[in-house]
Order: structure tokens, then sequence, then C-alpha cells
């Protein structure tokens, strides 16, 4: 039986609230095995970390450590949101399987890129996802602008 | 004037060499703005650092530090080698305007995707880029396709 989606994203979840409690932006991830095994797990750290780099896919790639090339390959990354074009491009050089997203009404990423090179992506809609970023733009528009370079 | 291509590869290509001298991999780069300011500098990290996203682009991402969106607008990524779908998604993510490779006989990363969104990508096609990177994969042939993730 595969690896339950709504089980992955309720960790990205997990992830993005404590992003938001440490002051960040509320982004998460987790990267999980066919089998269920939980890889790496994180949350944007652009504001914790002054970095430009730790979004929340990156920070879970990094929890994941170095990593054998086979290991990613049937995986799926959970995100909270479409995921950016870096993000993207993270995931697809290593040749993750499939991307589960939370939503992508606040916004869309690399999904053209992901498509066109055969990895599967699904969209969970979910409130909640939703809900996280709405509330922290509100807050912060400037810095969310920021995170994506804009 | 805009600043001196060769002058922005020089720099990468000593990072490369500190990467190189450190037991890394030997890829480096420079972010420079077009009046010459060098806004950030690196290398590849991942065996100095355990790291699996601090490619020698986003270790150059990284040292830029946060900053706001209309930075990268008019900069240019210096790479020693042709950047992967990570690197390339990441420069495209904050809208870096150009990008300069040292060479991409060694390994082609994310050109297609850079050519489509428009940004402009010049190839060198450096000597020493490539000679640092074949002395490399002959000595360490399994710590270079990790790094690509294969
Ligand atoms: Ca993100
Ligand atoms: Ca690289
Ligand atoms: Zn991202
Ligand atoms: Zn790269």
């Amino acid at each position: 039986m595969p690896f339950d989606d709504q089980k992955g994203m309720a960790i990205a979840i997990e992830e993005a609230k404590k992003g938001y409690a440490e002051g960040g932006v509320p982004i998460g991830g987790a990267l999980i095995s066919e089998d269920g095994t939980i890889l790496g797990r994180g949350h944007n750290m652009r504001f914790q970390k002054n970095s430009a780099i730790l979004h929340g896919e990156m920070s879970t790639l990094e929890s994941a450590g170095r990593l054998p090339g086979s290991a990613y390959k049937n995986c799926t990354m959970y995100t909270t949101l479409s995921p950016c074009n870096m993000c993207t491009g993270a995931c697809l050089m290593y040749g993750i399987k499939r991307i589960v997203m939370g939503e992508n009404e606040t916004f869309v990423g690399g999904e053209d890129w992901i498509k066109e090179k055969g990895v599967e992506l699904i969209n969970l809609n979910n409130q909640e996802c939703k809900d996280l970023m709405a509330k922290f733009i509100k807050e912060r528009p400037h810095d969310w602008y920021e995170d994506i370079g804009e």
C-alpha cells in the first residue's frame, strides 16, 4: 500500500506551523520514500537563519543530508505550497518521483516544468495551507515578496 | 562599461580552486551586479558541510545574504560549470539577468529552461574549468555522481 498523502501533508503542515511560531514564512515540507520512511522534513528558514536559499523544500532536502542519488528516485516531496522554481529545480535535479503540494492559490511555482519533466504533481487543495499563508502575507507582505524574489 | 566577464569568471575559478583545496567539488560562483559590485561568491560545499543543497551557485546566493528581489535583477551569475536544474531554478526564481558559465562539456544543466525564460546565457568555454572538473571526476567519480543526484 502506498504511503498516505494526507499523512505526508500533515507532517509538512506541522513544519509550516513551526516556522510560523519561530517568526518565519509558514511553508513546510517532508521527503518520504514509498515505504513511508521520512528521509527529511523542514520549513522555510529565511528569517530564522537569514538565508536566501532555505525555502521549505530546500530545508527538507538539507535535513535529509547527503544521500546517494538512488535514494530520491522513489520519493515524494510534500510541500505546503506550490514549489518555486528553485525548489522545483532541486526536486528535478535529484529525480524525485512525485510532488504533492498543499495548494497553489497563494502562489504558482514551477508546475509547468515539473509536468514537462514527467514528474507526478498532485494538488491537495488544503484549506489549512491556504489560511497559514493568507495570515502571513497579510501580516508581512514585504517579507513574502522577498522570499520569492519579487 | 559593463563588467568584464573574464574578471567575473576569474573569481568563480578562484572559488572552485578553494573548494578543491578543501577536499570538495571544484565548482565556484560569483554574483556580480552590472556596476561590478560583488554581491556574493562561493563554492560547492557538499563534502565540507555534508550538504545536499550547497552547490557552487547556491553557496554564492547564500553568501550574498537576504536581499530585496530588485537587487538580483541586474546581476550576472558566474559559475564555472553549466548550472544544474536546482541552481538554474534558483537563478530564475530570483530573476537574475544573465548567467555566464565556464564550460558545459563536463555537464549540461538547465540550459533549455534558462533560454526558454529569456535569460541571457554565455559559455566562456574555459579550459581551466574543464581541467578542474576532469581531475576531480577522475579522482572521485562517485562523489561527482552524488553531487548531481545520479
Ligand atoms: Ca517554498
Ligand atoms: Ca553546481
Ligand atoms: Zn522555493
Ligand atoms: Zn547546482
